[in-house]
């Protein structure tokens, strides 16, 4: 197998539920394999190995994460591992050579997240994170509706939500709800994807302020379980509100508002199927004379894909990887910055929740 | 004919393009007849009445408010009057023993509306809105599977908008965007939609506090062409945000995120189509194994009706006038009161845009 074949080798390290989903990406990627399991211990990682049928001889198995990053076999790994340890985690990961693929929330706050992505840098790693909804193709295919100006206009405003209902004992004993493991509760783990989504309808671009609105719950750890925030572009005139909670039923909505058009769906971040995955879009509706009806309803885009999205964001993540291997490409910095993006309107909804809901200006 | 088979007799105040469709209503409502018609002129009354073929041996029409409220035969008055006339005209209709069907907005502010409606509670006369999807079987509907707390459970979150964009002409012209005339603009006549249906949604519970968003537009007459708020219930723990504009793509929505439920919509003030209505239920879904999928789509909820909403308006309107005249029962208090908190609401909204965005403690 020559050089430009060879998959990219891939360790995980720590075995999170949501290693299972990506386990079974990175072995539908085409152009990935699995190499390698860390965990804590190696009765841990083996179990996950069995349990998820990946044991096979060239699968290794160790007992800490530094062995993994230490076996010079792995190009890549994946870290789902609790938010407050990233920082530590993925600075070692970068300073090994090891490309990055980040759980999100990325970090605990966007100044851990600057030293990680800078380690990243300095070594000429590649940094992304795990956010699966942006390498979907019906992302891209939204991206290029919202984009004509004639069918969808300017975006007016946005509205996402990020919800679910483990139950209580994950209100009660789960990570996400730890403060010293995952300190950003439902606005870190579900409230990244509003954030993102809002940020994606805006091209990337800054909002002026950030402001949390009332409704801020948090379990007797403090740790937040619900809250929303409005976003606001001064020079746009572009308003977004978003809603994520780990009390409530199963949403994941983005809805953009446009001057010409709507765009909208409700499972954004997870497709209702794997097999299709379609969204909403109407491009100038009106009523009907009399005002008793419209002259169109929604028309639904569908929109295939060959893999599912996570094998996508796996096989985008190792080519740009494959590339700096191989063709000595300098690592692709438009993911970095996304992330950068996300974590820091994620730190000014914190930081206005702190405040008494004050607006913080970006 | 009996007495109890006699149709209410309907006249109409002002030929508003909006009364063309209520004229309608009013014809395919079974316990109503088209009585009269009223404009300033009596060649503007005339001329609708010819536009819609409304002409007939016994509608009469007038060329002035004044005279169709003394017609002894005027049961009931529909008044698409610009919201700056409401106070006067509705106030004479009431003292002329009119039962009175009041576009919306209601008026320019609660004081207002409060003597309209002590008007019509001195005169013993019904007062309602003309808020039509109020009245179609299919809000009925939602809100039944609503309050199924096993279905459904509590309200955690609601958001709404409603917004089109009715071109420069209008902006610049219309009677909705002149301060003398509808000087509540955007907010007045497309906010109070969403107000109204957050409201519904929370059972006509007032909000502890309303605070207007960022990002509000005006003309150059000062009026309001866009602008969203946030609504917070302190005891429920529900948050509500909407949006509205007159430049922005035609949108009517209402979601409603439960704890174990959610329900939606995107045409509840006009149903995509005359003839069949629905919204969209979930319940209970879940993400499958590995997170790959969901286990269930948004069931499609369709409700038939025999009659447009605007037709049911005029249908229930008149019933309770019938039972009034009939019965000498008293005027129904839920139309006044559901009115009257959709104007508090949106009072509140219009003082936090006028205090730099403050709360409003209601």
């Amino acid at each position: 197998m020559s050089n430009s074949e060879t998959p990219i080798h891939f360790g995980i390290i720590g075995c999170a539920e949501i290693a299972r989903k990506v386990s079974r990406a990175i072995y539908l990627s085409p152009n990935s394999t699995l190499h390698a399991i860390a965990s804590r211990s190696i009765e841990k990682a083996n179990n996950f190995a069995i349990k998820n049928n990946l044991l096979s001889n060239s699968l290794k198995i160790y007992g800490s994460y530094s062995e993994l990053l230490d076996d010079p076999l792995v190009d890549a790994v994946y870290m789902p591992l609790p938010t407050s340890l990233h920082l530590h985690w993925a600075i070692c990961a970068a300073e090994k050579k090891k490309h990055l693929l980040l759980e999100k929330p990325t970090a605990l706050n966007v100044e851990e997240l600057d030293k990680i992505v800078d380690a990243c840098e300095k070594n000429g790693v590649q940094f992304m994170d795990a956010s699966m909804w942006y390498h979907h193709p019906r992302t891209c295919k939204m991206m290029e509706m919202i984009l004509d100006s004639k069918l969808f206009g300017h975006v007016k405003a946005i509205h996402s939500s990020s919800s679910y209902s483990p139950g209580q004992e994950f209100l009660e004993n789960d990570i996400r709800v730890k403060p010293g493991l995952d300190g950003l509760g439902a606005l870190g783990d579900a409230g990244w994807y509003c954030i993102g989504a809002i940020l994606w309808a805006m091209n990337q671009t800054l909002p002026t302020t950030v402001t949390a609105l009332p409704g801020v719950a948090r379990n007797s750890a403090g740790v937040i379980l619900t809250c929303s925030a409005s976003l606001y572009w001064e020079k746009e005139e572009t308003v977004a509100t978003f809603y994520c909670s780990f009390v409530s039923h199963e949403t994941m909505d983005l809805r953009v508002y446009g001057s010409n058009g709507t765009c909208y769906l409700y499972d954004f971040i997870i497709p209702f199927d794997e097999n299709s995955a379609s969204f909403n879009f109407t491009s100038g509706a009106k009523f009907v004379d009399l005002h008793i009806g419209w002259n169109m309803k929604p028309q639904v885009v569908e929109v295939a894909s060959q893999l599912p999205q996570e094998a996508l964001m796996i096989q985008e993540f190792a080519s740009l990887v494959k590339a700096i291997k191989v063709s000595t490409n300098k690592p692709e910095s438009k993911w970095p910055r996304t992330s950068r993006l996300t974590q820091l309107v994620l730190d000014a909804v914190n930081k206005s929740i702190d405040t008494g809901l004050q607006p913080v200006h970006m």
